[in-house]
């Protein structure tokens, strides 16, 4: 299987560097402050939209967009009505509607889809959302509306409220946030926070901490009173000044989530958070923004739709901008560059390593062994090339000087990811002619 | 709320007025004589199609109409795949795709829901069908059949055919033909008639009169020899001379509709009746042009299509036309103006109403107390500012005097609509100050 | 009814001819040369795909093409929200879809479904696959795939293999090979051959002759070493010189299919053949291009996309040109011309006859009395007009004489067609004149 290049597709929020985000955000105010030049920018270009889990909005967005720089739109949406009804692969569907097509937008119920189907089709491939694992573009147009906001995000403080566990828009948001340099706020729901491994990722890609804060509304949205923050490791030594968890004094931005009841979600204690019109009073929110990537439930009530820090119906508005950035920067290149992104090495089929772990991954539905990466730079991970779940491995060899090490082993920091190999037992790999080095 | 501008949204045949239909009427007309200066109109402008209930044939209309103006078109055609599904609100919705579009046009199964979506979106609403209350651009196209073989309605006789309760083609015709002069005959099929309030409804706001002509004919139709037809008050000094009642002896059209089984209709003894060939050898109907907002049942049987009377399948074809002017009119107001659409008024949601007496009234849906809006010049009513379901209102205040009259008192006729207030029950009035002046 | 003239609708491989696929091929590639110069052909003109069974890729095929000419396209995708919910007879909603388009694709579960709506449509139709009969415009982008490979298909065998009974691709695909003059292999699975009276119409209409070959490798796919070809009657004088049954010795495409469980089908054995790895190897395959009109099963495994044989994508690929070559000729014929079709006669419903004896025929869902047209030179066969069903005549009169004949006599392949009248039994034709000639 094939790298995939800068820009032939948009799969996931942990592929986006500060290079690209921010000529992103300058470019999409560009477009925003003069629409008519690229009324038929694409003119002539057809894209598909192949929605296989229901999302009216998303759909709409990404296709209003297209119109407005004039492409055409096929689109599927309906799963009913999809191939998949026939038993067509994944694969064979990408390769079809790539032939169709000058640009697919796919949606899909399966975490990693995306990658997958933009290794078998022959264009540009953008995830517009697959399983729970990202939504990449969500998180361009949540970055945009807090950048139309305050220019630079760095030093501000976001707070990621809700379901963070089952939430992909949470989980897209904090890659991006991290790497514009804004402090990263967890406010879960009881029980459903990040699984360690997550925010230990990102604290290693960006070069952040994690400290605690603490404000007496906390209790009331994730049961307790302090909180966890990701932040620059330099940033913060204010902090260091206060008496054990120093308070929160100012909120940037709420980014507030849904329960995702569709996918099986519930609170520990059957309450799910929200924010009520008495906490907008708090000196905490006094100038914070209000996001949501909706719809909405009971979190977020209709009564503070007209507060001026509300700003989730232009949030949704500001879709339509950074889709038609994207689209711009995928079939205009030579009109509209943007700097690359890091391709996330997609990694051989490991039969050894045998099935995802994660029964939602794709490879699971199309039947393929296991593809691996290596993510981290202190800590080295292995992880599931299409769904980014975290595989049990226990020791890592070195293609180089066939030693073989347990994973933790601080040796295995100091080994080029490229030639990095996992094992889940010893004994697999001395049948591969390495050797034990650390008995 | 706010009350609808004009032509900001189009939401009920109701709202209509002689001056605006006229003008739609002529430059449809136009349109049709030169559409090719037209064909990129709208380019760059991007309609919605939000389609709650599924209509093939009335958002393929839709969004024919836009394309030939060169718009793009964005649609939600399935109602499972909606955000009602992720238990959005309607407003909500109406807000994020009013983000996506220049213009809304919406389906819904509740009566109501367009107004109350037109007050949510940022861009115009059309009512593409809502409920049981009205269908407003059907009105417009079927109006424009006529108007196309007839130039000026007034004093032509069109029979409204079939169950007339239920649908809501005929009921928006109704205002349409009233407004236009026209003689509005009633033929529902037996126990499927109007409510007495709705006729009434529309004689006192065109100044009508109700009448009652016979023709052996209508016993097939209607089971009675006898029929009661809306007709301006001064024009119809001919039927005094007749000894009793009048027979009619020429219908202009006939507008056949179906029964609304899908709303639970049923005709009162199991026959729905309908137009046979040999009822076309009457003469009455020898000039009748024969219209249907079509799909059709055996009211309507296929050995009509060759007759040269049949209009209903040109009557089709003249919705996209129809609709193309509305479009044009909307966002293209500055080239293609139409005169200003009275605006029906929101009122405010009033909790001491309580619920809408109406099941299927969006404000049900939406968990909304009933807003109220004043109708009838002679006879005053409040109605559901959304359903237009009659409410039960039993006292009318004064906001002026502060003085309390029964519904029905002639003072009430004289107190000017924007000062009355609805009153269920004389305490309630009294405890606000209202003092009761008709003991 | 009318017969169906030229290029208004396109509804039957059958009604090919070689000077039209002659041209259709060439300005198919001239196409392909130069997409650009077409960007804009059909600018302002709206095209319809109503397709009321699901597919996915035909239909994103059909919308793709019209939008790569400037189209723009109103779909129906579906069936749950079509018009048949309300009860709608499939002409009325051909008559009223053709009020909102300029030319209708339409894709049906019934068998003559297009040919019907055609005649009630105002503009062109296109069959997107009706029923089990036919599917011409994949035999477009079929013989286009061939043709760039090859230009004439002229004397190459070609073999069609899996589930032939069933499958409409394989069906429309043997008429087009048949025109081209290439030898049409049958490779069958168990019990899955196509009915004898349809191989027979083929070689009576082609010239064609019905003679076996043998392979081992046939017998792997059919359970026979020997398969049924049909190929030229002048044009294989070599095989005369084989001992009993001449061996195939180069095969220059296989066209896959896949079972049609959806209709029912299953293989005699329970096991459906596909093509192997292995197979590849033998020299009958060594220059064989692989065709499937996808999607696939296990009949053609993924190991074989990398071959350099397979041509299954570029196929689908392929599927975009061929219907913008007929977009084209049917819209822009003054442009764009293609030779004429020559029309299947669409006959007059005849109530003696009775209802269509195919079960799957669109007349016995509208309610229709079966219409018949003649087909065959040699033999006489009175078919079914719209779904090519063989009808049960045992007599044929002729109009002028008003004679009598059983079918099968030789005297009545001298009767023109057009004085050709079926009858079921002799007492039916004595009633109407006709006389016993061979006693």
């Amino acid at each position: 299987m094939r790298l995939l290049p800068v820009l032939e597709g948009l799969h996931s929020a942990e592929a986006f560097n500060p290079g690209f985000l921010r000529a992103f955000l300058e470019r999409t105010r560009a477009l925003e402050a003069g629409p008519a030049e690229f009324q038929d920018a694409l003119a002539g270009r057809v894209i598909a939209t192949v929605f296989e889990e229901p999302s009216t909005r998303t759909r709409l967005s990404f296709e209003s967009a297209a119109l407005r720089l004039g492409a055409g739109v096929i689109s599927v949406a309906d799963p009913k009505t999809s191939s998949a009804v026939k038993g067509e692969s994944l694969r064979d569907t990408a390769r079809i509607v790539s032939g169709y097509s000058d640009l697919i937008v796919w949606r899909h119920p399966r975490d990693g889809a995306s990658r997958l189907a933009a290794q078998a089709a022959q264009v540009p491939v953008i995830n517009g959302g697959d399983g729970r694992i990202g939504h990449p573009t969500q998180t361009l147009l949540d970055l945009y509306t807090l950048y139309r906001e305050w220019g630079d995000l760095a030093g501000r403080t976001v707070g990621l409220m809700g379901d963070l566990r089952n939430g992909r828009t949470a989980r897209s948001l904090a890659w991006g946030l991290a790497l514009l340099e804004a402090r990263v706020l967890q406010l879960p729901a009881p029980g459903l926070a990040w699984e360690a491994s997550f925010e230990q990722r990102i604290a290693d890609r960006a070069g952040y901490a994690l400290r605690h804060v603490r404000h007496p509304l906390f209790r009331t949205w994730t049961g307790e009173e302090t909180a966890r923050v990701l932040e620059p490791r330099l940033a913060t030594q204010g902090w260091l000044f206060g008496d054990g968890v120093p308070l929160l004094e100012r909120l940037d931005a709420l980014y507030l989530t849904r329960l995702q009841e569709e996918r099986g979600a519930a609170p520990r204690d059957g309450v799910y958070p929200g924010l009520r019109p008495a906490h907008l009073a708090d000196p905490l929110l006094e100038q914070c923004l209000l996001l949501h990537p909706l719809p909405r439930r009971q979190e977020l009530p209709e009564e503070l739709d007209e507060d001026p820090r509300a700003r989730y119906f232009e949030q949704a508005r500001n879709g339509v901008l950074a889709r038609q950035a994207l689209y711009l920067a995928m079939l205009r290149a030579e009109r509209w560059p943007l700097p690359e992104l890091t391709p996330l090495p997609a990694g051989h089929p490991d039969a050894e390593l045998g099935v995802c772990p994660n029964p939602n991954c794709i490879t699971r539905a199309e039947g393929i062994p296991v593809p691996w990466r290596v993510a981290g730079k202190v800590q080295r991970l292995f992880l599931c090339a299409y769904c980014d779940a975290l595989l049990p491995v226990d020791y890592a060899g070195c293609r180089s000087t066939l030693r073989l090490h347990p994973l933790h082993s601080p040796s295995v920091a100091r080994i080029h990811p490229e030639n990095l190999r996992p094992f889940r037992a010893r004994e697999a790999a001395q049948r591969q002619g390495y050797t034990w080095s650390e008995a």
